[in-house]
């Protein structure tokens, strides 16, 4: 059940949970400020809350007449000038969980409802503060945990996306409206909207939503982590080198402490992004079912990969052997959105490199020793690298699904309008063609919304948020 | 190492670790205004921060050169109107840790030092916002757990107890400058303080601090769990009533989760107090070492309770055995500070109560089922009652060790002062002593501190408070 209304006044513990020094409570609504003025008694006796300034700041004692709760600062924001656009007052505590939990109480017994997870936020979007893809950005930037992810949901949320979305949406609108002006003088025959015009902007939306499609792959990877598949024959050391490069990671980068490890598929933090590394069985031939079934995953997992490493035992394997292995992924090296990166392992064992490979240039290759810990940092280098070389410098990048299908049933929509176009379809067919794909566009920036969709959005947020 | 200046200005994340809606960092010192000047961008372009208003709020994005880390709320709090007596800036941002790890490191590159635990409490003391008592009570507020831990903290935070200490040493300190005077004219041999009078003020103060040390027991009860200790014979059930009182709790009150449940100690909220039931092993005359040893700490155990809970078997004890037990507890009995509460246990296997018990009225006694879980409710309403008869209304209650032992120091002193006055003690001694008690009441509200105990006492805290 989502409250789409805000008549009433909501509350909730706005920090992390848990002890501190400071806690916030955050209320937002048409009765935050007649609340706090019944439960808090400035220092200053003279007071009056109702008539504060915006953004000010009042110290003073919160209780009931059974006694004071807590000595608190009271910040004041009032419509419009606030986070949801309402009346908001954020009371900030002592980070006591159990004064924390009676104040919660205190304001719950003055007629206040504990919001809902994200409510806030949804409030500021009812209320235009935001439109649906910012909104959506804050929780993002809360859970980023790299700089890419982080810089992705900042510019999300300050509008750089949505601002091309609305743009492009805009432009449809006039173009609709031409058309449908159409409609009304059909038994005339004129055409307001001039097709050569019309098809020149349908081929410039198309190539900027296409633009914005492609971008899905970079800015999804920037959020879930960059996917780095380790394959390799067995025994050749792919789980030392996963392991050595997890290690490795903590000299490299410490930021964000307490990532969850697991022996399959882990996330580390290499400069500003995130990978997420996935070891595979070793890749052979085989007719045993079993073992057959662990090489389908294996492909399964390479089709996955942003990045392939290709690992081999540089005391075994001969430049020829390499090639022949390489030559298998000719599919993968054709597909642009996928980098192949060799790694020559177990040069502990060796004193000179492998003949054939001093000259090799065809694909980028590393020598290693994942046990001795060697030339780990050339391997977090490229990965890096990789992703730079990829990454579209200043466009707007798009992370989020529900806007990646968005996007795709608005560009099949604008498709049919164009083939529509060629084919001379009447203009009663082209509109409902036309308002589809802007139904599709109002949909990412909440133009277009259902409770449902707000439902499933804000239902991820954290709670105070 | 402690600072004991500030002139250096500090900063530390004050919201609890983790991720939530918001976070807040605080900055204080002379640099915090000067520091955020240069990483805040005002959306009102022509705001100036050394120019606004204390007490106001202001929005913006926060950053370097390379880029916008967040958008963030700024409170500026103007010397000497803050928590610590210095310039403060509070900057609320998006609760993510990377962005909150990232704008501490913006804050240190711009030269600001992290705070150590307690560094903005023990700065707002060193500017006299606080008296030691006071500050050491704001931790004692953060961590309470339970109406009476924090409503004790809450009062000694706003000076009720440091207020009486203060007055108390006052009077000590006009009467020792009377006596210093007679030293200066010791030649003339004048008394300005009289004698009688002094006695009177003498006896005065030591029943008041004597007071104040015997409400230690009850306040670091209230502080640390009123100690409750479960006795009987084997067999009667006396484990299994802790489980059910533990788990009975959760119906009783359930403000506080996560308690940590331990087989031997734990402690649950009741009412408005928090209790610490010690379980013992069962007592019973022995020759064996082993449970000799048992039976010795089930009386260690017993001199530690404030409540005893002595249980019997109501389906085989008698009236005459369970007055046999009692009259072992004699000496307890006699002791007002501890209170027995007998349980007749297993009365799901009883018609009707034991003859001889009906109408038992010299030691509470309440017939309960452990098993059934009935009558619980009534120990614990008993439990609650037995400190609320305790507690010593409306009086300051000491419940910090340091301070207990400052004012046992200071009445010995003071003792010694007024055998020294009945043996007509020259003024030399008599102001020595005296010098010595107004240093012992001096170390409570900081009026005589050490940098040692400054360590001691703010180290405890969290950090950013």
């Amino acid at each position: 059940m989502y409250h789409l209304t805000n008549n009433d006044t909501i509350c909730a513990i706005s920090t992390p949970p848990g002890l501190g020094a400071i806690s916030v409570i955050r209320l937002s609504g048409p009765a935050a400020i007649s609340t706090c003025k019944k439960i808090f008694l400035p220092r200053e006796k003279e007071l009056d809350l109702e008539q504060v300034a915006s953004h000010t700041i009042h110290f003073g004692t919160i209780g009931d007449p059974d006694g004071i709760l807590d000595e608190v600062l009271l910040s004041v924001f009032r419509a419009p000038h606030s986070y949801t656009g309402e009346d908001v007052i954020e009371i900030s505590c002592h980070g006591s969980p159990y004064i924390q939990q009676k104040l919660i109480g205190l304001l719950l017994e003055h007629g206040l409802r504990l919001a809902n997870p994200g409510e806030f936020t949804l409030r500021a979007f009812l209320n235009k503060k935001f439109d649906l893809s910012q909104a959506e950005a804050v929780a993002d930037l809360i859970a980023s945990h790299s700089k890419s992810s982080h810089d992705l949901a900042l510019s999300q949320m300050r509008g750089g996306f949505s601002k091309k979305i609305k743009s492009l949406r805009e432009k449809l609108v006039d173009f609709t409206s031409l058309i449908e002006l159409e409609l009304d003088f059909s038994e005339e025959n004129v055409e307001f909207a001039s097709r050569p015009e019309l098809v020149k902007l349908l081929v410039e939306l198309e190539d900027e939503i296409d633009l914005l499609i492609k971008s899905f792959t970079i800015g999804n990877v920037i959020k879930n982590g960059i996917p780095v598949t380790i394959i390799g024959k067995p025994n050749v050391g792919k789980s030392t080198l996963l392991n050595t490069i997890l290690n490795e990671e903590k000299a490299i980068v410490s930021e964000i402490p307490g990532t969850t490890r697991d022996a399959i598929e882990d996330t580390i933090g290499i400069g500003e992004y995130r990978f997420r590394f996935i070891d595979t069985a070793g890749l052979r031939s085989s007719d045993e079912p079993i073992e057959m079934m662990g090489i389908e995953r294996t492909w399964e997992k390479i089709h996955e990969a942003s990045i392939i490493l290709y690992v081999f035992d540089a005391t075994e394997d001969s430049y020829s052997d390499v090639m022949q292995a390489v030559s298998e992924f000719k599919e993968l090296a054709e597909d642009k959105t996928k980098k192949l990166i060799l790694i020559g392992n177990k040069t502990d064992k060796l004193d000179k490199l492998p003949s054939g490979f001093r000259d090799f240039v065809e694909v980028e290759t590393i020598f290693a020793s994942a046990k001795r810990k060697e030339n780990i940092h050339l391997i977090a280098d490229s990965l890096v690298a990789s992703v730079k070389a990829e990454n579209l410098s200043g466009s707007p990048i798009v992370s989020n699904i529900r806007h990646l299908q968005a996007l795709q049933n608005a560009l099949a929509t604008l498709k049919r309008v164009h083939n529509g176009l060629d084919s001379n379809l009447s203009p009663e067919l082209l509109t409902s063609d036309l308002r589809n794909a802007l139904h599709h566009l109002g949909e990412i920036t909440g133009d277009i919304t259902s409770e449902e969709i707000l439902g499933n959005i804000f239902g991820r947020f954290c709670i105070g948020k």
